[in-house]
């Protein structure tokens, strides 16, 4: 009964695939190649089996998988065949047929490990000290909860959970000074999803953006993605300087007045007004991504921008990546009700709306205080690791200083003037040191220097990599100084 | 030593909030409204419990909040103060000066409830069949297997997590002939993300996109987004009809060849064979989403456009949010070589990438042949629904004719030639019944129908509002026929 072309499968109890997954695949070698002739009937679950040397259950489970997919039908009281319009399947093109068998040739070439941040990255949390056990218990009672709702399409909500909008209004009322009704809260995908949306909700092609230089790069290439153009704003020891050319003038504001990035500034309050008035007189919006204010070690919150507008041109930007775990992917943004709807139609477009489960979860995870707890729990071990970084610093006498140490995740390290930073980053990534210059985050000519994250490392891994940091920096500096010298001489000599 | 603005403060111990937020809201409202001298300590938490009759624990996690916020700051051997620099919020706008003391007005809004799928509506699975239990456990084993790194960023996997890839490329090898290397497969938020990627990859302002006529509206939107603008292509009882207008030539075709969204028709081959040799001779692109290919009931499954493909020119487009649930909000694309970098640009411009503990958790689904089972237990389910939907619309004489009642998860019913669909529609809405005109996905006329969703509705649901259904229609067609006689008549009287 076992046709020629059964006989010749061969499994290996020792391949990476299961017997089953094995035996599948070659049977739908044998089917494609049309080495099976429609009108005769597979062998007995019973004899295959026994005649691979395989347990009856594993050819069942083959079987029903075929049978599944397509590949066999069973006819009434006659057995298993294969599907008799399967004949359509001579038209293959020919490089397909039989290739079947063959495991998949990708899944031999190695797969890259997941990414753990080596130090000193800038913006990574500490996700070891995320109470994942505690969160995994809220999702459990959400699921609970909401019952298959949750599961459902929700487009009536493409701005995210109500609950979550809800908790989110009563963490920035209390924190941040943020007053606003729960909907014109917007969950977003992260901070670069609402940077994204934002551009192409506010801009059209040609616009122009002014943009704190140093900034973040993430919404430069927002802005660029709409067709804006980037207006650079200089960034002194107190954050962006708010002044505005008033032609062409921009449409739009983008700032981290709480911890200016990448610098570390806090915008005074005097300076906040200025913005406010100034982008009120051209009718610009302010995005104000209300970064790293979380991490306050000395220095209590200065009211953010949305809590100091009056005329509602205020876009508050969060995100909960720094705060809980970034691959979480949660952001949300503060809306004016006039964009409401407006972002409602266009996350339609562009994704309908996020997943609902972890919005559910973080909801209960806000509304318990749990929330709260953690930032407190974060705040406390990042102000010790920040000064531990900053002893480490003292004591390898690294050249850099650091002016802004009052908060965040990152410390912006000035070099000494004239020294060339990314000079400097690639001889510390030689070392394995992810380090980025100042000048990667600048436009115009910036002051030099190395933004360091220190919230995701060890007391230890942090004293020890100092010294890597400091013999680093000064190999690189004089190297570059030998260079530049070796240059001016050939200059003057003429050669 | 109580001061008299803290003894204004009364907690209310039936009110939403918890004794301990009304103190904390309280306590901020008097210190922003400048009530609070600095030089004088708060009173002692044991004082304050005692004076507000609530427990010490209250005030020490109140004050505790407020350190942590900024509010208060603790002086060795003094005591707690209100934070010296608050002089700063003197500069308050007046309208938020003691506001935070009163309740936030949102939540006393009613919140709208989630969404469950009316019947019939379209496109629905029933998520109570989704095996939740199990998929739990396979994310506590995923968060053990990758430990913290899965909680990082992972901006090296903009496309997603490399072992879900590999997991869907040996199920879309398995069950869809699509071979690919995992590198080709990346990851969306849903297939609505994945088609408005592929149009700002794909389409510059001014191109043309063939679309099948009735067609996928996401679709169209996305499309439209890019600036381009589509030409509908005809479709008939047998899908899509492959003849292109060859100037203004098209960039881009797309189509939904294993079960035509609405109409539910499946492209036979020849004319797959003829799509990509005509899309060859354009040097267009074709996407193909290959809606509901996991839902076939008698037939076995052609092989996919992007099997058949030797132009390297298909972009095969998946989903689980029908074979799963929607909320999860997993989609996936496969990409030829020459787009697998440009769509890593472009994600980390639009969303960086999208969250990881449930990509890893469907890895492990599929990898575990959880995820065949679980399609196996649906298409089991969902054929008896169907069968139950087309009995009852014949025992209650429906008005209404099924063309393709093969596979799928809806059903398009043609309306007699000349009836109204969407006013059928809009008479079946006040029945509270979701079943949306044909005419809603087309832009040329096309036939008359009603789509009807069957797989999320119990049998006595279907068996039940198949009745309303047919009243309803039965109503309708009168109701419009009389118009359109009074219509006539005084056409013909010239009034």
């Amino acid at each position: 009964m076992i046709t020629k072309a059964l006989s010749s499968i061969a499994l290996d109890q020792n391949a990476g695939a299961s017997l089953q997954t094995q035996l599948c695949l070659k049977l739908k070698a044998i089917i494609e190649a049309g080495s099976f002739k429609p009108a005769e009937p597979l062998p007995s679950s019973r004899e295959l089996a026994k005649d691979l040397h395989v347990s009856r259950n594993t050819v069942i489970a083959a079987y029903d998988r075929l049978v599944g997919e397509g590949y066999l039908e069973a006819k009434a009281r006659s057995g298993l065949f294969v599907t008799s319009s399967l004949a359509d399947l001579k038209h293959l093109p020919p490089h397909r047929k039989g290739t079947l068998s063959s495991a998949d040739p990708s899944t031999k070439s190695p797969v890259p490990r997941l990414d753990t941040p080596p130090p000193f990255r800038p913006c990574q949390p500490d996700v070891r000290l995320f109470p994942l056990a505690l969160w995994n218990r809220m999702r459990s009672r959400s699921l609970k909860e909401h019952g298959s709702r949750i599961l459902h399409y929700q487009s009536n909500f493409p701005a995210g959970l109500p609950a979550l909008r809800q908790s989110l209004a009563g963490y920035l009322r209390d924190s941040r000074g943020v007053r606003c009704d729960w909907r014109q809260i917007a969950i977003t995908t992260g901070s670069q999803q609402a940077l994204f949306l934002l551009a192409h909700l506010l801009l059209k092609p040609g616009d122009r953006v002014l943009m704190e230089d140093p900034g973040y790069l993430g919404a430069r290439l927002a802005w660029n993605s709409a067709g804006a153009s980037v207006q650079p704003a200089p960034v002194d020891e107190n954050g962006i300087v708010p002044s505005f050319r008033e032609s062409p003038s921009p449409s739009l504001v983008y700032t981290t007045p709480s911890r200016q990035f990448p610098t570390g500034a806090c915008l005074p309050l005097a300076r906040r007004a200025a913005l406010l008035d100034h982008a009120a007189k051209l009718s610009a919006w302010i995005i104000e991504d209300d970064y790293d204010s979380e991490f306050r070690y000395t220095r209590p919150p200065l009211p953010s921008l949305h809590s100091l507008d009056s005329s509602n041109r205020v876009i508050y930007l969060g995100s909960m990546s720094k705060v809980l775990f970034p691959s979480l992917r949660i952001g949300y943004l503060v809306l004016p009700d006039s964009l409401v709807d407006k972002f409602s139609s266009l996350r339609a477009v562009v994704d309908d709306h996020g997943p609902l489960i972890d919005q559910a979860t973080l909801a209960e995870f806000i509304s318990s205080g749990a929330f709260y707890t953690h930032i407190r729990r974060c705040r406390r071990e990042y102000v010790e690791r920040l000064s531990t970084f900053l002893r480490a610093a003292e004591h390898t006498a690294v050249p850099l200083v650091f002016p802004h140490t009052d908060g965040g995740m990152n410390l912006m390290g000035l070099l000494p003037p004239g020294t060339d930073d990314a000079f400097c980053s690639r001889e510390l990534k030689s070392a394995k040191l992810d380090i980025p210059p100042a000048s990667r985050y600048a436009i115009k000519t910036t002051k030099p220097g190395l933004l360091f994250g220190f919230t995701a490392f060890d007391h230890s891994t942090i004293r020890n990599l100092m010294r890597v940091v400091a013999d680093s920096l000064s190999f690189a500096i004089k190297k570059r100084s030998k260079v530049i010298k070796c240059h001016q001489s050939r200059f003057r000599t003429g050669g």
